[in-house]
């Protein structure tokens, strides 16, 4: 058979193109929740995006972080088309780049029409050097440095204000740039951050809008209890994030009195993970009710930002609601109130990150070393660990995996895959099934696209993995694997401490 | 009153000598767990090694870790010499630099006379960057990969093999460098890292020790258990580390037929953080029947190394053993087994990590948003969080902090320590003690050298921190703060998807 994919650059090994997963009736239940590329060829190997994992690893080394593009690109159009769809008025999704921020995401992201979320300065940076309008991009964060809002202001995102300080530091800042505008200086401040990437911003000028009233949006704690872990989740009222709903009247007044903020908005998340669809029901009401109460004020709001927090499927028991089936929730709930309340619509934002990423993204380690322990257990240990997937030993999440390279065997054994870091706890799958392995199998973990690489650290100074976009039988680099030499990057050594 | 100090240089801010915390009487309970310099100058500040933290901040900038070189050495100092009063055979004490792996701690270590324990590849190249001796550095892990055993062999160092497949692994090495070696080529086999690394070892070239017979120790599993946290426990049978103690007489006979591998002796680590001795006492005994049974398949094991696992005080209601406590009872126990079995005293080995180097270090953090909660929390939010200390969200470990400015105030609120991260798991602290805050305080959490730094991420892409090494008034930087530019280091934009 005769590869008649589109590209035909860098295809190596499989000679297939990819397929739905549909098509696919030769996968199992845990094969199911691979990326909807994913398909065994003739081989009996794993190809995801028409390539064939265990050659990625050959050519990229592991672990290899996965990145299936069209499983990406097709939940961001499932989002956008389906606000296009169920809601009448705008509509904007925002990819929360928290989830994996690194310039590759954040650009396909901005393709499919997407805006950005961003969590820090550090995020923000990434996503204008990857090309994105200031104009779509959103700075969260209960605790931005005055030279983040100086950044942001700069930039010309819109800052989703979360407290006190955070308003009357911006405040600040914006009467500080006011005073020197027409002062004895035409020249916006520049913090010492902002003058040392001046650089890099002069690349692309577009970005460069020097906003005089920085857009605002108000990020208030909705008071919703949902049901998903503590860790993640930000609703109800004990919160370190957002305006406590009960200042609302002091809160309205105040920034009404701002000519310095141009507020557009209001903004609330209820958490992470979240497979019911009631809260974020509860949500839209709540919403809804406080534009009214802005609207007494004079603060003419017109946009509403519903945060994200849809789950996904790590194993088969998970039954998440669809993308489709939740923003048709959110679309109708928000229309329903408005319309009781007599509110035009307002534009309409959400922030997915897990549930446009995670199950887009696998990571292939090679197996190594085992141990049975007779009556007990057997661990079998792959080539990174919590370093890459802090997940496991920080939110005990469960994940799934294959074994690339032996896709049809019997599931024959059940073991405990194990990382490599010198720690007990460094446990990716506790009673995994797989087939009979040996070392130098290749060993796909699935759903890893979602804090992972955000989360990673060089524990135990292992360089951080590599990570490759596939798509249509060719693969690139989205990520550098890490050397050695970079572990010491940071690292000096004071002459006196010298050996 | 004038500054005495050697040093002079650099001295920012107080003019106080360090003093022992012993002679601090105005130190209260918490404050008592700082580092041994710290102390209270005149102005109410927090002062250590000389220095104002402050000061050291406004310099620095923040977070930033703060490492008291005195505390650091006189834990070696301690280790170091409890060994020479009370084992009367030879002794190593090599400090486990997964704690906090860098060249300044490495080569501060090494600068006591301690050898160094790595977990990684990674970790040896930093071990033998800062000028460590390669026969001094001892290479562990469940899972070491064919590159880092080759990198192993040819540094010299001693490997201590975890499993089979990596005894095999290890045989192989040797056999095809032997063959090489006297075949058709002189050059040692480097692997491709090798190959990378030739230029920076040729700068020291005493680490060069192209070793034919590896030294090697067996790390065995000595199912003891023991009282600390589950993650980091790994003492018990069910554990993915070391050889299962029902397999001795093969192993011993399988490496007692191997003329490649210089095996000298036996390794074991129960866990970490733990408070009882009898685990250790257990262990010595069971470690010394190995010995015995080893002898009986011919093998000469000269090398006792019982691991790690001194716990130390996060909180004033912790109560571990003092070092000299734990050594003393090692030793006292190991000269016991070996007189009633008639067996001449082995080199005794063993790991600190934590006990060296957690309560050297203190991270100091720039207060910034507060978030009042009526009847329910006040947050606190500093300009850090689960990146630079992973250990709350984890670990659930539980630490102390103090306000740098304020060391005298008196303790009015219970507040949560948030970091800025998005996420509300990121809580550093629950219901710390503090004086009245405001925007701008430095925060300074307590006993952060351990397991902090090593376990950093870039989450929400936030640059690591700077660290500092302080010492007589000194201030000297050892790690420097990542940049934003750093935190785009490995990623590549591939040209299909530049917007």
């Amino acid at each position: 058979m005769v590869s008649t994919h589109p590209t035909g650059v860098q295809h190596s090994g499989s000679q297939y193109l990819p397929q739905r997963r549909s098509t696919n009736s030769n996968l199992s239940p845990n094969q199911q929740l691979l990326p909807l590329t994913a398909r065994v060829h003739q081989q009996d190997f794993l190809e995801i995006g028409g390539c064939d994992v265990t050659t990625l690893v050959q050519r990229f080394g592991s672990p290899l972080y996965i990145l299936d593009e069209e499983t990406l690109r097709l939940a961001c159009q499932q989002y956008r088309d389906t606000f296009k769809q169920y809601y009448k008025g705008n509509a904007q999704v925002l990819y929360a780049s928290k989830a994996w921020s690194c310039l590759a995401v954040c650009a396909i992201a901005a393709s499919e029409g997407l805006g950005i979320d961003v969590a820090s300065g550090g995020e923000l940076y990434t996503a204008l050097q990857a090309g994105v309008n200031s104009d779509t991009i959103y700075l969260h964060s209960n605790n931005k440095s005055r030279e983040e809002l100086v950044f942001a202001v700069e930039s010309g995102c819109t800052i989703v204000v979360d407290n006190w300080h955070e308003l009357h530091t911006l405040v600040e800042i914006v009467e500080d740039t006011e005073t020197r505008r027409y002062g004895d200086t035409e020249k916006l401040p520049l913090s010492g951050f902002a003058v040392a990437h001046e650089a890099d911003r002069a690349v692309s000028p577009r970005k460069r809008v020097p906003a005089s009233l920085p857009r605002i949006m108000l990020r208030l704690t909705p008071g919703i209890e949902c049901h998903t872990h503590e860790y993640i989740r930000t609703g109800q009222l004990d919160s370190k994030f957002g305006f406590d709903p009960n200042q609302l009247d002091e809160l309205f007044s105040f920034v009404s009195k701002q000519p310095a903020l141009n507020c557009v908005g209001l903004h609330a998340h209820i958490g992470s993970q979240i497979f019911e669809r009631q809260p974020h029901r509860d949500l839209a009401v709540v919403m809804v009710q406080w534009l009214q109460k802005a609207a007494k004020y004079g603060l003419n709001l017109t946009e509403l930002n519903v945060g994200g927090g849809l789950g996904i499927r790590y194993t088969e028991s998970d039954d998440p609601p669809s993308i489709e089936e939740w923003v048709k929730a959110i679309c109708e709930v928000i229309q329903e109130a408005c319309a009781a309340e007599n509110l035009p619509l307002p534009k309409l934002l959400c922030e997915p990150g897990r549930s446009l990423i995670a199950t887009a993204c696998v990571t292939a380690y090679t197996i190594g070393a085992s141990k049975v322990i007779p009556e007990i257990r057997t661990y079998i240990a792959v080539n990174g660990g919590m370093s890459d997937n802090p997940r496991p030993i920080t939110y005990q999440s469960v994940y799934r995996a294959v074994v690339a390279n032996k896709m049809s065997f019997p599931l024959t054994q059940t073991v405990t895959i194990a990382g490599k870091h010198c720690e007990s706890g460094d446990i990716l799958i506790k009673d995994a099934q797989l087939p009979k392995t040996e070392p130098g199998d290749i060993l796909v973990v699935i759903g890893t696209g979602a804090y992972n690489y955000s989360m990673a650290s060089n524990y135990n100074r292992l360089p951080r993995s590599a990570a490759v976009v596939v798509a249509n039988g060719e693969a690139n680099l989205i990520l550098q694997r890490e050397t050695y030499q970079d572990l010491i990057r940071q690292d000096c050594l004071p002459e006196r401490l010298k050996n």
